[in-house]
């Protein structure tokens, strides 16, 4: 029975230079991440794709307490009202809005939008609680979900309900409000290739792609292995464009009232689509051992030899104490077998293998989940030899990401290398900055302006689309 | 101008004995807990009053975690077709229910409640997560927001939309289910004693007062201190209620398809009102130190002297390496006195002043909140000190709350005792089991049944109210 439920493993998962789209959605659907639900476009979480979004959230947010902000909690209804007062905010947001109208036995007089995002309603208590320049700045995060009523939805990538973090602030003055955007690009930057060993491009957004109602929108930019750009976070400068029409006004040190300058930024359970589509490959889900729910499992071979189990249990306990997130797998209805492909299948960096054989050499049979590879670890230097293990990998598989990233990058010079690029990579062009221009690549090549990178040493001088004088370099790629 | 503000701060606070409700009033709009919203009976929840929130999060999460439970995130919104499947459950939920009717620019076919709780979306899931005996146990827990369409509306105490946990498990048998409902019930208990300083009784609510849809209802109940008792947490045991209509049923190891037996139990923001109620004095919030933000503030005393900064700096890094959450306040535009104020409003446990003369014995003058008791710790041992206080403080202000509770709790043998021991306290009585007795003493008392204690050793053999024959034992109290 094993053996067949071995093959099975096998069998369900496309190739993915055959089909990326249904390798991926093998690859969620198969590894307890998620599940549909009767609910339009909204997921639940499974316990182990609710882990990876538990840790990312506790790495991120000592990150931003590091940086100086706080966390709130803000209702998740907004009035109508309130979400029509910055123009282009409403007009970008309205089309997606699920709305209450209805409470208990009673008819709203007004209608409340589930949130598509907070902007108006920090606003909304921004103009409360700041009066004078010693109150500034506001630094605060909140952590919930959000809504959007998605047409067409896919786990993780696109889904009506997703989580996020929305970060929000309030500084005096616009100097001080671009930092913080480009503070906060860089936090989610450094947390991408550090923690989720997803390298990234960032850069700034055309004036088409910014945030309804942004003055400026920054990105980071990762690449999936069909070549196509994931936005993985944005860091958006405001100005005063919200603190105009919800009077956000503080006292200066000279008594005068003026407009407060603000911010936003967020990621979402979007990240865990990209750590998939960066890293994953035949056998399904590949971690990065920093967002592993298991970094590394612990599997008995011939359990029921005499000592087996026992020498699991003392690895067990000393990787645990040694900080490892691990697991014994000692379940007893499945083979060995069955359970190494259960766990390559979900991702586990490190697969830790006590037989009697091993415990006869003094040693654990441990193999990376990364490159496959095996080698034999002192058992009384496990702890110490796993957490060397996980380091590597974690920087073994950043490598791996960003090679690939830098093979599927090419500068182009001209619409037929553009188009070529853009057929799984991105491609760094010079771009005119009209947006007829983006209108058109868009169109005629799917792929989109994803941002600008802060080196804008020219590659040229002319636009890669209408031949016009140019003097922006933009990257373009297809776009999850 | 920082005297003129100081006194405010005193103004500002009703007495405890003059106006209980007010007081409480008071302390929450002072303390910068929360702030009112524009969306109705909607809260905002302010840094301080957040981290409270994150701290109980992240203290029961491990305990959670720690007894076999794993998070998952269900869907906000709920179609009403599940929420009508169990009869009591909608019954009791759909009168306060926020109705989602248009998604976009599309009239939806079908309403979708915003989430008053979650059993019925769990219950969907677990119908197609559980098919055979060996799937069992299910033990999940969801951190989320939910909304109840309340007509009146306190803060913390009630409110539309509340920060919450909600546990749900899945189990073979009716036993294990069980002891699941009471090992909650015992995890909640212990966590308000040990973690929050409060004092509980643990035990059975009435069929009355039962959680819609469950077979039977345990809570924890706190006595605040005008008498009233608050319901902390809630643990309930389904057995096959929701299994039946949704159909969660597993193939036993005999080959025979059973029903599952669930239960859910959650705790709230409404435990910050407990905090508030249970500890707060004339002077404002007193936390506990397990729950503080921040254990221990840092005030300099004349620090523009030589060496009070420096002092004061090394002191900070010294506490906040011994893992204490500390805070230096180094605002240079407000007085000492003032941040006295503050801090002493705002509750935290430990006040460590250091000043020239300070720095000349080699000590801090340390105030502990609970007492207002002065010490002077060595600063070379300023850390173990302060844990050793902060230590004393919990312990302490469990002490005072616990003989507050039993000095106001009382058996009462006939109706006109029970009457005069609710005007302020806990009435423990007999009772005959009758929802009639219950309405008739809720009507003229305006209290409630509580909980029955599981130690049910009777302390008479007739009923308070209605004088027939009474086995059970219950506690009748004024409630929140």
């Amino acid at each position: 029975m094993a053996k067949e439920k071995k093959q099975e493993f096998v069998q369900h998962i496309t190739p993915r230079d055959e089909n990326f789209s249904q390798w991926y959605t093998d690859v969620v659907t198969q590894t307890d991440l998620m599940d549909y639900t009767p609910v339009r476009g909204c997921m639940a979480l499974k316990p182990y794709g609710n882990r990876i979004w538990e840790l990312i959230h506790e790495q991120l947010d000592k990150m931003f307490k590091d940086t100086g902000h706080e966390n709130v909690s803000m209702p998740m209804l907004i009035p109508e009202s309130l979400l029509l007062k910055e123009a282009d905010h409403v007009e970008g947001f309205a089309p997606e809005v699920a709305w209450v109208t209805q409470g208990g036995t009673e008819k709203l007089q007004e209608r409340l939008a589930v949130r598509p995002t907070s902007e108006t309603i920090f606003c909304t208590m921004f103009s409360k609680w700041v009066q004078s320049y010693r109150d500034l700045p506001l630094k605060y995060n909140q952590w919930c979900s959000v809504m959007r009523w998605e047409k067409t939805t896919r786990p993780f990538l696109r889904t009506a309900e997703f989580w996020w973090q929305e970060g929000h602030t309030v500084h005096a003055t616009a100097e001080e409000a671009e930092e913080e955007t480009q503070m906060m690009l860089n936090v989610y930057k450094t947390f991408c290739e550090k923690n989720l060993a997803i390298p990234v491009f960032a850069g700034q957004k055309s004036d088409k792609e910014k945030f309804a109602g942004a003055r400026a929108t920054y990105s980071v930019e990762a690449m999936m292995q069909d070549g196509k750009a994931l936005q993985a976070g944005t860091s958006h400068n405001f100005g005063t464009n919200f603190a105009v029409p919800f009077e956000i006004q503080y006292l200066s040190k000279d008594g005068k009232l003026e407009y407060c300058h603000e911010t936003s930024w967020g990621v979402s359970t979007r990240l865990i689509g990209a750590i998939i589509m960066t890293h994953g490959d035949e056998r399904g889900l590949k971690l990065p051992p920093m967002i592993a729910p298991f970094q590394a499992v612990i599997l008995p071979i011939a359990a029921h030899k005499g000592g087996v189990m026992e020498k699991c249990g003392e690895a067990f306990s000393a990787l645990k104490a040694a900080g490892i997130r691990v697991k014994l797998d000692d379940r007893d209805n499945v083979s060995p077998g069955w359970k190494f492909n259960e766990w390559e299948l979900k991702g586990v960096p490190v697969r830790v293998e006590i037989g009697p054989k091993d415990i006869e050499n003094g040693v654990a049979t441990v193999m990376r989940r990364d490159t496959f590879e095996k080698t034999a670890i002192p058992l009384d230097s496990l702890a110490e030899g796993v957490n060397a293990l996980l380091a590597d990998i974690q920087q073994n598989m950043y490598r791996i990401a960003d090679e690939f990233r830098l093979a599927h990058t090419k500068d182009v010079h001209n619409y037929e290398e553009l188009k070529a690029q853009v057929d799984g990579g991105y491609a760094r062009a010079m771009w005119c900055g009209d947006q007829k221009c983006e209108d058109k690549i868009k169109e005629e090549t799917a792929a989109t302006s994803r941002n600008m990178p802060f080196d804008q040493t020219p590659i040229g001088d002319t636009c890669v689309c209408c031949g016009r004088k140019a003097s922006k370099v933009m990257y373009f790629a297809k776009a999850y």
